[in-house]
């Protein structure tokens, strides 16, 4: 998540300069092109312009609309996996007794489920991510880890051992049934989080509409170049490059925030969430050892 | 689901051939219409392109636009589907004891159950691509599958038989009443997911939209022609034929999200998702012979 | 809902051919309003016909996604109704024991209460529809159905006959509280769609857009004609009638879809979606007298 | 709302006739400060009118947006009421037994909760529509009455006496747990749905998208008409102000649905939905004595 | 909240001067570029304007939209904050009874409940707006004061209190479990509220929307004015700066609703909600000194 307001020129032609190049080399080949062999046969009408522009237009704002439904999606759903969350450990602090089990046993049970919590964000953050750092590993008993690597979704598997302590608490009469359930109900909502989260990550955006916005940015740019030959000579590779760097400009924006769980300064701050819900954790649960709020790269995003 | 970013052009005029060469001879005939007769009598002013390519804008929008709510929303009930399948097995693996049944009742129960979840999953995907392969039958027990042939909707069928094995789970007391209520909900849930999927596939989407785009296009090639013909002489072909071959590509792009069950390489990956459900669920089991996922055809998309 | 992809031309001059008629004639009456008054004073900047174009295609756009919203909303409570129904079924048909009734009478007080559910669907069906076959009755048991005339809305008179078997089931053991909220949910959700359906059918949409919208295309037709009788002469009637034809028949579509529950070839298959509810809770009562399901009109659409 | 379909000219230039006369004056002062003044020094181009428009098209196609949507949320708000009305009024009727009650007792007691109900309906139209008619005080007893008299928040304060009578209820054993939980459910939508209402009746729209729009309209009428005035003469007068008419109408429609709940004929028809809910309940509780539908006013719209 | 209708423009451009000279400033600048550099060499095709004013139209109006959206979206949490708090302290003032409390003990345990929720909204008010008044620590009582000090996130911590009485007027048996279920199941939507309120605070839109729209902007008025030397001469710098001006005015409107939370003149008005709620929770409560609701600011906005 970019935070700085301020994205200087250089920044963007730094990640730009390839296309930028090859937009350039375009328009001057485009621009001779017109010198020695259109301007000799036709003159290409305006109209040409305006016409492509709209389809780009449908094409660069389509593409840009669901992109940013996608990224306010995953948003919200990191949202609720944060008051799921919250509502999880407070559940589990203040709605459970001893019942058969002595004190002792259950502050150790609650302890391993709040950490088994936090574990659950960073296995899914780590699933979304596509990346094996094992973070989560230290929030896991050695049991529960044993068991987490049966199965290939870390993720869920750790939802099974808190359905498992659940019906352990449960049998215990440490909550009674109408506990279960609220409880139960929570572990649902986390596998839901879980699988929209996967349904977004998993799920490419149709790529024809975005094939077509390069193809019909290119096709633009020649044109353009083309009609502006005519009225103002040289100066069209200028200013077929401005607007089509306009154009590219702003349809990389949208590519930027369609896959919103990549680790890219774009997307998702999952390691700032993440890192929130650790602390609200271990500060509900009374830890005194709380690690501080991850801090933004360079001033500029959050990761 | 496509999954390659690179379309060869090649593919495209392979699935276009057929419009791309009628769409040419339109042009040439168009152009010898202009040139012995209407340039004749009058000169189409230019206008009527604008005039008609409005309309054109707002049809071609307005179908990508509801032809991706369609595919979208497919895939979040498919989404759906996952996540309930998911904590319908974990509630069955976790919340259910013996109560009246020897372990080993409760054992086969439980796996022919979580078989008949994974038969469900496959049974609404064969009625919803209208194919009758019959995989999901190798998931029921036989007197599952000849309680399931009595009626026409097989997926409807499996729900019902969930529910008797619930209404005996409860009974023989291997569930509360609690528990019972957290397993019918989602007994309902699918057979929501069911009735909405259902809903996409048997909802034809206005058939006048899409009819009024393809007359709009080819009155379109044909004006755009005739104009084209007064600035650029022969050429008005070849752009004429570009840029019909632009809005029609267009809008064929929303053509392939229109019916999001359909067996095609845009819709929405069934065979794909079932099978991350049916390893999802086996590897919960504990079952030793998981299948592999599904791979994408020609590495250009799943189906 | 049409289902046909070919809409002949036939069909829609057919439906069209009155404000063709009088299309033609406002063209051919502007055309010498133009060549004998107009002409001698001013010429009509072709400005106009943009500024108002763009008018035209914020009404025409407006109703249309409106309308188009209107029409999936009722499709989808219908949807909604099918998945309820067959809930409903279920539970009523596998989660109800004799209690203190005697086999026969639940198995008569099951039937009575799926048949009613099937008479429920017809007569929400008839009075969205404003028509009083009175199909629904052969439903409703004689006394039953002396209750229900005595309400002016039959359907929700029908839903209170299901709340008082719900009642007499609990106090017979029949069912157990638990059982009791399943089911009452049911009935909370079908009022909840039969109020959502009376709302889309009440709701009048706001009238100013319909008529300024005709207004502006009129307007539009005339303007048009004028500006293109200078460039085209008489040929200005053919073209002005052509795009006021198909400004027109946009505004149609919407309009078709406007009014989702009236019985035109346009609207929700209330017909069909009615017959495939009352196939699926015969069959999953096992009866065997299963009624076919609806068959489409002229192959054209389904009612 | 609006039922006629066919707005007279008359009707809409009676309530437009203040702007109709300014804008009239307008284009004639702007027409002669062309004729003796602008013509002299410049010619503004034509492009700047695009401009503006663009500019208008935006901020009138946005206000009308969120009008609409501010309406259709109104409406659907007041559709759940309707439905949670019924509801609540089946479960009241159907769910209850005597308990500890008299039978006569209960039927007082259930009489008066259904006629509260109707009291709420009407107290919450009132606050909305900020009108004093204390209809609402018929359907209350005089002990309910002086104690809603102690709250400012009428509406609210009989859904505390809701509350009350629910706990008295259970507490006599008239009604279990756990149609408790399913009546205090009811309880809180109807919180929620009054809640509702009065977060659209008291959250302004954002003004200055109002003023702009205005602003703008004014000064595109003002440019239109000096453009308009090198081309057809004094005829800009005439043409400007149509124009001028025409995008100002279009956003007076939008203006109509802003305020939903206000006492206007193209708002809620909260007379009607009130009259629709006090009928159902009436005769489902089968009093005799119901009042007829509510009538359209001129046969134009209902309030 | 602005709730005036008349901006005036005063107002306007005093919050617009900076802009307003920079804007004029490079106007100039520019003609006198055209004057003695540019119109020696080329003459700037108009076709540039309308392709710039493409993609601002995109720009402005999808950060426009977006910005709606999150403003309309945080109104709406805050809605419902008002509901649940209403719910919560009617189901804490009805529902419960004195079980092993005394009557005295129940009494003084409600107020300190429902004082609490009265802090637990300003607490969030004052996160939101990071400002810290501390207004909210006159509603809490001092061992409460202490505990929520502990934590970082004040507001979570007032929610983990109402948790802590909750379970103890279970345990109690002030309220029977079905009570505590539906106690607690708005405990959870506060918990949800104050997490989505978050999210809108903290989720930075993305900046290159906002920072591209204002380089289109200064590229677009530099193009303008230099494309109008051409046709008006020095009358560029005016008609140059207007139409500078309303895109400007555009952009910032939406700008104003961008960060809802924000304590502005165009944001939500906490501090007018949060006193509605306190004045109908005390109300509720039967308490005597009540404050009074906050009044606009210059008859112009809430806070």
């Amino acid at each position: 998540m970019l935070i700085t307001q301020n994205l200087s020129l250089v920044r963007i032609l730094r990640s730009t300069w390839k296309v930028d190049l090859m937009m350039i080399f375009t328009c001057v080949a485009t621009y001779y092109l017109h010198e020695y062999i259109v301007s000799r046969a036709i003159q290409i009408p305006a109209t040409l312009a305006t016409l492509l522009g709209t389809a780009i237009a449908f094409f660069v704002g389509f593409n840009n609309n669901q992109a940013y439904s996608r990224w306010w999606e995953a948003r919200t759903i990191w949202g609720a996996i944060v008051n799921d969350s919250r509502s999880w450990t407070r559940n589990i602090l203040y709605y459970t007794v001893p019942g058969e089990l002595t004190i002792d046993e259950l502050a150790a049970l609650k302890k391993r489920i709040i950490f088994r919590q936090i574990a659950f964000i960073y296995a899914l953050k780590e699933s979304l991510r596509r990346n094996a750092e094992g973070y989560y590993k230290q929030f896991l008993s050695e049991t529960d880890l044993e068991q987490v690597n049966k199965e290939s979704n870390t993720a869920n598997a750790i939802l099974s051992l808190h359905a498992i302590d659940l019906q352990q608490l449960s049998q215990a009469h440490a909550i009674d049934e109408f506990r279960f359930v609220q409880f139960n109900t929570l572990i649902s909502a986390l596998t839901d989080h879980m699988g929209r989260s996967e349904r977004i990550r998993n799920t490419v955006f149709p790529t024809s509409y975005i094939y077509f916005t390069r193809l019909f940015i290119w096709a633009f740019v020649i044109f353009l170049t083309l009609i502006l030959a005519d009225a103002v000579g040289g100066w069209s590779i200028v200013i077929g490059w401005i607007i089509g760097f306009i154009f590219h400009v702003t349809h990389q924006n949208g590519m930027g925030l369609m896959d919103p769980f990549d680790e890219i300064s774009t997307g998702i701050p999952l390691n700032q969430i993440c890192r929130t819900i650790e602390i609200n954790l271990l500060q509900m649960l009374g830890e005194k050892d709380i690690p501080p709020p991850v801090q933004p790269i360079n001033q500029e995003y959050y990761l």
